[in-house]
């Protein structure tokens, strides 16, 4: 592998649009140098965003009074098995090297029910943040990561109706407002309003959830091409496709709850008349939760995944960003999904048949939950954080000389500030100069740096310095420490 | 599966010795309701001291300046290829579902040294918390976990020899401390003294590494036993082996140093005298960072890894604790590892061979780093904090209704309580009792109740009690918040 490739190697898997392939082939040569396609480093930027968004994230989910639970990144194979329909492909599974079949966990509810299940567990309410893994083709669905975070946020147990399912877009609304990503939408939507509008439409049983993937494709494509796929491929007639057109063009509030309630078609459904009068309740709620104004009620949600039972969600971001370079700078593929538009940044919804799968009995385990999508959020704040001030660091104080021979000082003045609890740096030079000292401070953003010579060892002081302003003054050997914590109690 | 099998399913895996085998199978038959061997769920008290060690260990590397990156949790096979020595038969691959072949990290180190080489770093400050995998087989190594934690310090990058390896064992030094663990010693040797020493007694020059492991169990097993296995098993004369002997029952401080600078075999190494200058120097920095009084130069201490070139150190705490309650607890194999002794919580050394390995021309990054051990700290933990006391939640205020049909009102108020940026919660119950409400603060540790009834509502007021008291006043519903804001800020 000659050095040129390796200096270019990072960047061609993003920038030559259709030559990523070969370009991949030639990182692999430099024996393991490179990470494997779909996974990322975070650097130390990175980290200091990532480790700011999460704390925005739990400390919601703390203020709403939930616990935390951890499970292994690996899954016996069978607990994974018959949860996730077509998408089952794209779980990764560990080598047999004798022993258990395993496979990564592909999100964090299903764990989550196994936990539930394994340990008798009725009531809950936890948070659960943590990387998952999909095998997704990056030729097909354009470069997701394989390996990403989710923020999970559920709530376990029998209570009155749609309280906990509206604490759960009220932790949505108040994530989302707090990271201050631009405005957005809640979309929200009802499975038995979906299947009550498809049986009343015409849609034979069988099809419901077929038919509620290609509904699920609306947000990214016209409803002419949603329509061709339902009468094309799935089958059903273009009468009962136009009847499901008219609905899933409907959005409102608990107006349109009301309205429907009243719908000839829909009314005749049991199961549709449930979910609206849930749908009722829900922004009763909401409105005491103060977040009607971003939370819309949208025919046409429909998730992807089969264990839904109820109430669904999903969050959209309105602005577009300039995706791409992002996307690239983090080693996404080109061609990503983030190129197109931000989508979606959180989903969720009820759930009440999963925990039972788990049970010898069958016994359930209602629930409902909310999942944050953190990479897109990530690129979002990257871009908007001026990436080149975000510090890496915490440190307040660097310990410094302006002589040579005073390594020792040094040291000794570093420990005493380390044993008061003050972050504080020492070059590993025994004679570094004075302005490669000044100049550390300067790329890493230390704002004092507390400096020793040879005078001032002599007159029992330090000079202490602003970084900013330059401003420097003499501090009594003896009082440094407390002067420091004094300083560095208001730093940020 | 009958319900009964289920109720001592977990029970049975740590307390039937010998019997694991057909219980484990028993298990099984609950279709993925269980976890995977050598793995266990961390539930909420779990997390909540989890989180506590973490915040300790993670102030440190803060105090002491370091950033913090993050690597996939799986890396291309061919990069852990050649890193481990015997052990890479520890190592987890993936399943090849086409495309490249991975394999689970098994430390962070390695994943640490591709970063800097893929990325051209030459020097960094960094710490990396992760969990890591190794297949350890149950029956031979007793029950250590698969997946487990390891939090990372380390410093790359060309110094003044020694002062950032007297750093890391200052740091070793200060989280043990701050954890409050009890007593503990730090060992520490330099791969170069024990060559130089090996070199001297007549171990051919290919023995190194493998008397290196054996000496390495000098910690479990007595002198008898080692001194068999290097003659029986690798060869050793008998000779050779007893003045190996005589050097690794040698402990002391610098004055060991000193002294074996002078002894006449030793000084004929020059490595050897390499390795004890460097000790010397290291302890006279270790004397400015006070920490002199924990550190112990011992010359049995060996360090299994291959990638070591220069100091290594083992942090062991002098406590014995009743592990094997601990480690069933937790899920843990029987005859773990921990039921003998609590032994080592902390280990690393200098390797500044282990970048050069992944860059094209072998440039070298010199580095030094220790690794802390989490999990036996975690079982100490668990058993030092009364495990009931723990808090699982933050929640600063519960808010409860005296009489029936005050949901809204319940809500209303939770609402201000969350936008103020207070701790809340309200049960998801139409009509809750007042007992259930004061019972539920009672179980979960929440320290205030801010009730509303009928009388209350009337008069404008909301009857604030402390829950460990029973002392109630009644606030004037617009002073609340700030009422609130003011008590909660003295709250832990």
């Amino acid at each position: 592998m000659a050095p040129v490739a390796m200096a270019y190697g990072r960047v061609c898997v993003g920038l030559l649009l259709g030559r990523a392939a070969p370009c991949l082939r030639a990182l692999r040569v430099l024996s393991g140098m490179t990470v494997s396609q779909g996974t990322r480093d975070y650097n130390p930027k990175q980290m200091a965003i990532r480790e700011k968004v999460f704390n925005t994230i739990i400390g919601c989910f703390k203020r709403h009074g939930a616990e935390t639970i951890d499970t292994p990144v690996f899954e016996l194979k069978e607990t994974l098995t018959g949860k996730y329909g077509e998408d089952s492909k794209l779980i990764y599974d560990l080598k047999d090297q004798g022993g258990e079949l395993l496979s990564l966990r592909y999100d964090l509810t299903v764990p989550f029910a196994r936990y539930l299940a394994m340990n008798k567990i009725t009531n809950i309410k936890r948070y659960h943040i943590a990387k998952v893994y999909r095998r997704d083709n990056p030729a097909m669905t354009r470069g997701r990561y394989r390996e990403f975070y989710q923020c999970d946020f559920d709530i376990a147990g029998q209570y009155d109706p749609m309280i906990p399912d509206a604490e759960c877009l009220k932790i949505v609304y108040e994530i989302l407002s707090e990271l201050d990503l631009g405005d957005f939408r809640i979309k929200v939507n009802d499975r038995r309003i979906l299947d009550g509008m498809f049986a009343m439409c015409g849609v034979p049983d069988e099809k419901f959830r077929t038919i509620c993937s290609t509904v699920d494709k609306l947000d990214k494509a016209s409803w002419e091409d949603v329509k061709n796929e339902m009468v094309k491929e799935k089958g059903l007639s273009e009468g009962v496709a136009d009847q499901i057109g008219e609905y899933v063009s409907m959005q409102g509030g608990m107006d349109l709850a009301e309205r429907l309630l009243q719908d000839p078609k829909l009314s005749q459904s049991k199961q549709a008349c449930a979910g609206l009068a849930d749908m009722k309740q829900l922004f009763s709620y909401l409105q005491l939760f103060q977040v009607t104004d971003k939370v819309l009620f949208d025919l046409s949600l429909a998730r992807g995944l089969d264990y839904y039972t109820g109430v669904i969600y999903e969050a959209v971001l309105s602005q577009m960003i300039q995706a791409p370079v992002v996307a690239e700078q983090n080693g996404a593929l080109p061609g990503d999904e983030a190129s197109v538009s931000v989508g979606s940044v959180a989903g969720g919804g009820r759930y009440d048949g999963l925990v039972g799968m788990f049970d010898p009995k069958g016994k359930k385990v209602p629930c409902v939950g909310v999942s944050i999508g953190i990479e897109r959020i990530f690129s979002i704040m990257e871009q908007k954080a001026e990436v080149k001030k975000v510090r890496t660091t915490e440190t307040q104080v660097l310990v410094a000389s302006a002589q040579k021979n005073l390594l020792e000082e040094r040291l000794k003045l570093t420990t005493e500030l380390w044993n008061a609890g003050i972050k504080a740096e020492v070059l590993y030079k025994k004679n570094p100069k004075l302005l490669t000292q000044l100049q550390h401070c300067e790329e890493t953003g230390i704002p004092l740096v507390a400096i020793l010579g040879e005078q001032e060892l002599k007159d029992g002081v330090v000079k202490l310095r602003k970084v900013a302003s330059r401003e420097e003054v003499d501090v009594p050997r003896e009082e440094l420490v407390e002067e420091l914590k004094r300083r560095t109690s208001k730093l940020p």
